[in-house]
């Protein structure tokens, strides 16, 4: 294949999944209660679905359908296991935003939970998508195999949880407040963290849905290891350059805070071949994996992530 | 046995569940990581040990270790589900504390999280906790079948989520800022979420890890159904009554701010009552299930309910 049908499949790709998700977190979303649940209290839900639709690429959805897909494994339970992620990640959008937090009144050019409801329904919206996403990744219809449910939850619990992506906020919040410059080795770890481990989640859950070896489980995991890298990088990148209208946000924010960023370390240029250098290692995964021509798709989601604009 | 030895039975027995949950939970809190974690953050770390260690009757865990004992089930599966529990009742305690929930300085006796550490700091342990439950109750050594450690998951997650403890938390605060007198069907309903869901999840729980048969489920839901109303009917007693010293935290709170409890729509006189026929209907419950003198213990749990003064 051309390089721009290889990007072409990705775009239409990423469309598809981001509609499959948004189609299985509203399915998920509804009134109606499932078995052991007494009643979904309208006010909280409504604040869980303001956090939880209509928003995003849906990247790590997109992450965990693909590499699934890999190994021919697709349909209703691998979009729960993706939908199940995408929560984790709105949850951790709506608590960094408190005002005890990063204190951001915008979010994807939208009012964040805290500013369209209030603080209190934004902790509990966050902590009832959490907890939802631990019922729809361990439930019957995610996978035949209970071994795999309860393994994609204990995983998914280290990668969300205080040796994850909520060590990792820890450890920016208290970056922030330090005044101290940061080592780029305090910074590469907090990241792998903070948003590192979610992404890598996304592609290991895809593998042991899918029933991956030791060969392919490895390579996956350095891959989603070296995007989620160059993903964050990629970040730190469009915060310094960014202007406030792409981004949705409040851009050049980063700088003003003393935020632990690997631009404020090496410089916007040495971090942009840091990138680049990143997602070739991230290709570079996948051909070890021996997928082959399967993988493309996700080769160039490696490509997108260092050439997105937002 | 007569009632002063089963109470003696009882009290021996929430003692040593109190001590076994406190050894367990500093083993699931130390520094190092598990596999798939990268660092577990020392300020993070312990504000969720400040969070998690040293306090209360364990009452959750005690109910889910004495429930699996009727099996014959102990050890160190049971005790890791019964501080995933006790872990999700911590975190809730932690996030309800913060200024903009309940607003409360003071628990137990000491500083809330968010004032010994900070509010960020308090929210994230709260996420971490509640994150950290689904690990350790999913994860191999808490029982040898997968699937019962799946539906665990399922189960704490929806007696823990919106349609259970979470929602119920939701609904309470939005009685509070209502103003309106509150109906007995929706205080019964909000209590049964906000604190019946986890104790009858510990009871529900004990009987999924033992293996309890149709019958002995069906008597253990309503012995664990009951004894929620009926601890919290004497929560709500308590607080009318209480003292501040007593209870370490501020008492008489409900009545200022318009908190839906059962004594304010029966007063004390037949809330008193309520809890007693409750109490009542948990140890008939027990009789139906067939265990015998073997649920001596958590009939006197039930009793212990209504008799308590903190």
């Amino acid at each position: 294949m051309t390089g721009q049908v290889v990007a072409d499949q990705f775009s239409s790709r990423l469309v598809a999944v981001a509609e499959a998700t948004e189609a299985m977190l509203e399915k998920l979303l509804q009134s109606h209660c499932l078995p052991g649940e007494k009643e979904r209290p309208p006010r909280l839900l409504e604040a869980m679905r303001y956090g939880a639709l209509g928003g995003g690429k849906r990247l790590r959805p997109f992450l965990l359908v693909e590499t699934a897909r890999l190994f021919g494994r697709e349909g209703e339970g691998v979009m729960r296991a993706a939908c199940a992620l995408e929560m984790i990640h709105c949850y951790s959008l709506i608590h960094d935003d408190l005002p005890a937090m990063d204190d951001d009144d915008l979010r994807r050019g939208r009012p964040t939970v805290h500013k369209a409801f209030d603080e209190a329904a934004a902790i509990l919206a966050g902590d009832g998508l959490l907890t939802y996403a631990f019922d729809v990744v361990a439930d019957a219809p995610t996978h035949e195999d209970p071994a795999v449910r309860a393994d994609l939850a204990v995983m998914l619990a280290r990668a969300a949880g205080l040796g994850g992506m909520v060590g990792g906020q820890a450890l920016d919040l208290e970056a922030e407040k330090s005044q101290a410059p940061h080592s780029e080795g305090f910074v590469a770890l907090m990241q792998s963290m903070k948003t590192g481990a979610l992404l890598l989640y996304a592609v290991e859950a895809g593998a042991r849905m899918g029933g991956a070896d030791e060969r392919q489980k490895a390579a996956l995991s350095r891959y989603g290891a070296a995007l989620g890298a160059a993903f964050q990088v990629a970040d730190d990148i469009l915060d310094a350059e960014g202007d406030e209208q792409a981004l949705g946000k409040r851009a050049g924010k980063d700088a003003e805070r003393n935020k632990a960023t690997l631009v404020a370390i090496l410089g916007l240029a040495k971090a942009r071949k840091r990138r680049d250098a990143l997602a070739r290692e991230a290709i570079d995964a996948l051909d070890e994996g021996g997928f082959g021509a399967k993988a493309a798709v996700l080769a160039e989601a490696a490509r997108f992530t260092v050439a997105r604009k937002s």
